[in-house]
This record gives structure tokens, sequence and C-alpha cells, in this order.
């Protein structure tokens, strides 16, 4: 019996007349198909207790050895299925006060969609104790499982909010490309490619693009993937990651920050309006966060670093490690950092013509250049980076002056800056990395199981 | 005067109080702060008449050359700047029943944001005249003018509507990565990556990956770009596009065509209702259309095309051209489609159990086989197809057996075929077109006029 091979069958004219959800006091005595696969399997010898899980949930199945060919039939092919298998099951809805949904379904007749042929590593149910490689291995698989499922339905609600959030703020959605002729940040960590004849490149941000929309569309954003040719092997890193980047003309970046502040407090807000089940069943309490967030200046912060840690010295990158040293485990900005840490894009906090005229002068002044602030924010959740952004240059002679300094070849900006002739009105933004704010907000511990494929040094597949 | 050099100024602690469409009869006598580029200047000597442009429209500017300083500061400044260049506008709302909202502005300050150094080739309300190539050198600015306006304000509503039907019907969206190891559908048109020390590639579609998630999520749907190293040059193709994708188990072609069906359907109802305005102005009436769309299968359309084209053979791909001869200007299925024709993950139209052991006897049923009908269609627009869409062939045998028809190495997508060992339900799906749809629907010429920033195998700036 175990070996005997079930065939699969085509759907044909089943169709499902009730989802999980759907089937409940109000269905008792009625005849309804459902579709979905063997979540979970009791077998007591003559009797089956099958868990038939759809998106929605599961709902239990009850098969007795009988007397009837046709429900023998059906305990034959249901006893020898494995877990995971797809089925439709036309059957008889009745009262059953024990099981969860108070009501259980009596099959009549089965079809079976789709065998799993062999013994799944994981069930639906279980707690990850495998290596994510493993389950990486078998990844649609993988996201059958309640812990991810439970990810992935909140996901979605977060990414709904945030289109919600930035319509009502009069933004509109855009999509820049994702092959282009130049780095936006320097060259470091790009994917080329072969673009016909040319070379090319991924795109590690939407930057340039949505910044020149400000000409045409004042607030833009855009939600796609960015590339980043990672090295690291770490738990927050990914080589494809999807980036919130947003763009708005006529404000700086404090302006950004209070807008950011309100994008987040309205993501929880919906989250625990949408998801309470699934924030539940992940034992997360999304707590109201006060806003606006903390701002912390860059200078601040070293002053308080170098007390614990004599080595930092301004202008020095801050490791997530040591700011646990002087940082709450929540959110908060970091502002106004060095000009020198920032790329050629962003604004510096002293005035734009001054800054230019001083490069301008013969006098050297590279010592308080190097000192020179920048109108720049990361948003950090704990150690972790959620967000850069800050106000950029719209004048085009301080961005070639910027462009020279960081050793940029202007010329192969020719394309971005050719606009810059135009009246490209001032303008600020940021970047904020979905899959960062969903381990913030869910407390992941690997960014991998924040998306559905993960890309790094190590996995291009599947 | 005229090349006098006017400085631009910061931000500082300036912000819009009103935009556009916020300056009406309730504003009359306040002094507010608009923001904006100048759309249009007509210069009466001592009187200036300035259009200022802001993302919901125009607001009328009035400034005479005076008997203060103040206002002949703003005078002075106005009068030398060229259009396109961003100001904000400190001053008075006044009545002007000749004006389109009844009302102008009087201003008391100006602050020059970004000076538009050059005279720009187009205005806000040039008709195109010259050259797209031209054009698309200065995209950004291009953007402003009120055509492509009326078309990405559209876009918007589209992609909106598109999310909001889906998740009504139970979808969530995914995102699937676009660094692949395989290619999907066989290997041509694809843009080479170097991941890392890899050889991999741009993701033509999602195909495989949204096949994948329907084991755990059911329906999925996902809004994003896809790459073609398409080496045409044609007013419909593009190297980068945003592909629609859905892809929905339990259920075979017949019902994905419903599906898509009531998808556009909804969209043209909710483009009616957000955006009668854009409508108007392209000149453009989205009649009430009829849903089923008629579908045509492919058979028929040969017998009928034979009659006048005689060099035609069943299992030819049909060429825009030619349907003309036989299809209208609209909405309409090519169903079932020679499974020749289609890309391996295509369900034959027949019982798989019967196509695998066909192909398992000795017998030579070549062909046979070449007459073997997929559960497929193309969605068509007059000549332009918009989707393609399909039965998926879910059993793992079947599939193995059509990847050696169609010459595939089997152990390339080991990485795919493994997940069929768990019970991968039946599923189908589409994948649409965003800017095919939007030349369809808004009689867009070229569809590079439906995208940001295109790519073709000519262009890859700006």
């Amino acid at each position: 019996m175990e070996d005997k091979i079930i065939n699969e069958q085509d759907l044909e004219n089943w169709r499902r007349t009730h989802y999980s959800h759907q089937v409940n006091g109000s269905t008792i005595d009625k005849l309804i198909i459902i579709m979905g696969w063997i979540s979970s399997k009791r077998d007591h010898g003559n009797v089956l207790f099958i868990q038939l899980r759809d998106k929605f949930g599961d709902i239990q199945i009850v098969v007795k050895k009988g007397k009837e060919n046709s429900e023998n039939r059906v305990f034959d092919i249901l006893k020898n299925l494995k877990e995971h298998s797809s089925v439709g099951i036309k059957g008889k809805v009745v009262e059953q006060k024990k099981s969860p949904n108070c009501v259980e379904v009596i099959p009549h007749e089965i079809k079976v969609l789709s065998v799993s042929a062999k013994s799944a590593p994981f069930l639906t149910n279980s707690i990850s104790t495998i290596g994510i490689d493993t389950r990486l291995e078998l990844r649609a698989l993988d996201l059958r499982r309640n812990y991810l499922q439970n990810i992935f339905r909140i996901r979605f609600t977060i990414l709904n909010s945030v289109r919600e959030f930035l319509t009502k703020n009069h933004f509109i959605e855009v999509n820049t490309p994702k092959m282009i002729s130049t780095a936006t940040e320097g060259g470091a960590a790009l994917f080329p490619i072969f673009y016909y004849d040319k070379e090319a490149f991924l795109a590690q941000s939407p930057q340039l693009y949505k910044e020149q929309l400000t000409m045409a569309f004042e607030n833009v954003f855009e939600i796609a993937p960015i590339f980043r040719a990672e090295p690291s092997r770490t738990n927050r890193h990914l080589s494809e990651a999807i980036s919130i980047d947003i763009e708005k003309a006529f404000v700086n970046y404090y302006d950004i920050m209070d807008l950011l502040d309100e994008l987040i407090s309205y993501i929880i807000l919906r989250t625990k309006e949408v998801n309470s089940i699934e924030l539940k069943n992940l034992d997360i309490e999304l707590s109201e966060i006060k806003i606006p967030f903390p701002r912390h200046t860059y200078s601040e912060l070293i002053d308080k670093l170098q007390k614990s840690h004599k080595y930092i010295r301004w202008g020095d990158d801050i490791s997530p490690k040591i700011l646990k040293d002087v940082i709450g485990d929540d959110f908060y900005y970091i502002v106004d950092w060095p000009l020198s840490t920032k790329p050629f894009y962003v604004k510096s906090k002293i005035n734009s013509d001054a800054a230019v005229s001083k490069s301008d002068s013969p006098v050297d002044s590279s010592e308080s250049e190097n000192m020179m602030v920048s109108e720049s924010f990361d948003l950090m959740f704990g150690p972790l980076e959620l967000s850069s952004g800050s106000t950029r240059v719209n004048n085009k002679n301080v961005l070639l002056d910027s462009m020279k300094k960081k050793g940029l070849n202007s010329a192969a900006f020719d394309y971005h800056l050719r606009v810059f002739d135009y009246g490209i009105p001032p303008h600020a933004g940021f970047g904020l990395g979905l899959e960062r704010l969903i381990m913030a907000l869910l407390k992941v511990e690997n960014i991998r199981d924040t998306t559905f494929y993960p890309r790094d040094i190590d996995r291009l597949t599947p």
C-alpha cells in the first residue's frame, strides 16, 4: 500500500466553492468543494484526521474506512498521500465542537491534483530547526511554514501602507531603469552587464533618476529592486533587495525626516489593524511609537563614543556594534554626517555658494573642508541602519565641484548633469530598505527570511 | 540685463503654503507662498504675466514695474528668468475674473531656487514636434510637458487599480529575483551579468518563481521590471519593461481569462473615475467595454487567414500585420496555440498523462505531437499583443518531458524542478505588459512615451 502510485488527475470542472475560512456553522450540511494541500495527518488505523490548508488556513477532514466503495476509495487515497500533496475534496460539512472552527468535512469524493512524491523535510507548522541553507534549497516549500506565512502577510501590509501613505501625501509612483551606464555612488559593489555591445551596470539605487523626476512630478516614489555586489556574508546584507525610495521637491532633509517619521508610524498603525493575528502568532507586540524619533547629530555621538572608544575620530564611519553603548534598541536618527562620508549628490550644510567659492579660492582649505557637515540623516533601529536620506545638491556647479572632489569623471554623468541647466528644484529624499524594516519590526534574525528568494555572494538559486 | 546672473538661493525657512489648486476664491487677500517652475511668461514691457506650475497645475503671477524697491527687485528677477526656472513667490491673492481659476498672485518677495541657464527646446505646453530622441536626451524636462504629464498620471491610476483589484481577489504581492541562473524561455534575448564569480542573467520574466510561489500563497502577483535583449527597433519593444504578472492555484487558463477580462474592465472603470480631466486633455474616450472579450481559437484564425494568405500553415506564428485582415481594433483573445509555439511550462490541452505515455511509446508520434494544442491565450488589442497566459504543467515528469522536447538541459533547472516533488498545485497565470496596455488605452504611438526612461538597443542613457 505504501508504495502504491496514486495517479494525479486534471482539474477538469472541479472548482473550489469555499475557502477554509468560509467553512463554518453557516455551511453545515452543505456539499462543498475545498482545495488545498495536506498540512497534517493523523492516522488512527481506520480513521484519518487530515488538515487541509489553503491560503486562509486549515479545515479538518475526517475519513473512515467504510462500507461503500466510494468511501473506501477516498480513505485509501488519503491514507497513502503524504503531507504537502494537493487535493480537491467534495464533501459534506458536519458539526464538530472539538475542531478549531467547530466543523469538519466528511469527504465523498477526492481529486488528487498533485502528489508529494517525497517526505518533506518540514511541515507547515515546523519551527525552524534545520539550517537556513537547507530550507532555502526548497524555498517554495519552506514558505508554506506558518512562521514565514506570517512574515510575508505582514510584508504585504507594509507595502500597501507605504503606497497608501505616499499617495495621500501627493506622491506619484515611478519606475526608473535598472540597467544604467554609470555608478551612482562611485563604482564599488556594482554588478556589470553586457548591454548589447556596451558595458552597463545594475542600478544600486534609483538615486539620480528619482532626483531628475522631481523636475516634472515634484514628489515621486519607487518600490523596486536594487542590486549591490556586497561581498560581506552577514545576516543583514542582500545582493538584491527592495528599496522604498522617495524624493520630494521644495523641501530639505528636516521635512523628509518628518515625513519618514509619519510613514513609519502609519506602517505600524496599519500593520496592527490588518495583521493582529499574524503579530500574535509571531509573538510580536508593536508598541505605540512616539514621533518625532530622536535626532542625534553625528558630532554629539562621536563626542559620547570617544569617552569609551578613544580611537574614534570625527570623520570615521560609526560601526553598528559600538553604537549599542550609547543608543537604545529603538528608532532614532543620526543627522549631519561629515560631507566626506556621503555621496556626491548630498548637500553640504553651509550655503552652497560659499562652498563653491571656497573651492575656487587659491588658499588651501582642505582642512576646513574635511570638517564640512552635510544635510543628511540615517534612520537607525538599534544598531541596524534602515534608511539614508539627505537634501541634494541642485546647483550644477556645486554638483560638478562635488564630483571632482570625490574623484568622479563628470563627463560620464553628462546625461544627468544636463538637466541641471533647466531649473531643477531644490529637493530631498530617502531610500528605505524594506527587508531591514521588516527585520526591525518583526525581530527577524536573518534578512534572508524577509525576502522570498534571497541573493547573496554564495547564492544565485533557487 | 539679459545676461545678468541671478543668484540661486537656499530654501531656508521658506515653505509652500498652498499648491496651485488651493489658490482660489477662498484665499483672496491672503498672503501665501507658492512654489514651482515658470511654465510660461508674457512680457508686456512694464507688466509680466507668469504662469507658475506645480504638480497640480498653473497659477498666474502678475508683476508690474513699480515705485518701491522690493517690487522692482521682483520685477527685474522675473523679467530675466527663463522658463523652467524654479522659484518661490510670497505674495497676495487677488481676484482676476479673466484668469483660469479667477485669481492671480501679486508677488511681494521672490526666492530664486533654481535658474534655467539655457533656453529649453520645449515648454510645458509644447506639442511634440521634435524627434523623440531629442526629447529623450532631456527626458526629465520632456516629462514636464502636458502630454506626458497626462499619460503618467493615468499610468499611476492603472497601477493602483491593478493592485486594488488583485488585493480584493485575494492575491498577495511578491517580489522575485531579477538575477537568475538560467533562462526561463530557453536562452534567447537574455542580458548576461557577472554575478561575483558566476555567470548569471537578468530575468526575462518571473515565470518559474511565481509558479513556485503558488505552493505557499496560492494567488500571487508581481509588478516589476523584466529585461529582454530585444534586437528589433520598433515602436512596441523595450529592453526593460514593467510586467504585471499573476499566478493562481487550482484554476486553469479559462479562469485566468475571466480574471483578466475583469481586471481590464476594472482598470478602465477606475481610470475614467480618477482621470476624467487627463482623458479629456488627451482627447481619449474610453468606451464601456463588453466582457468577456471574444476568444478566437488559433485554428479558426489560421483557417480564416488561409483564404487570403495561402502560405500560412498551422503551427506558424501569426504576424500582427496580417491579423488586421480578420480582426478589429479592440480587445480579443487568441486561444489554444500550438504547443510547439509555447515555452516548456505551458500545459498541453489533452490530458497530461496521455501526453507522457505517448512520448514513452516506441511508435513515432512526432506528427501528431506537432499538432498538439496548448491551454494558452494571448490577449490582443488590434495587432498589439498585451498579455500571454496559460495553464502550466504541474507534474514533474511531464515538465521533464517537455524540457527534453524543447532541447533544454533539465539539470540546469534542478533548483526549480525539485519543488515539484512536493505537491505543487495546478496553476495558471499571465504576464501583462504595462507599457503596451497604456499604448492601447491611450493611443500612444511609441512605447517609449509610456515609460519614464526607455531602454532599447540604441539607448542606455539617460
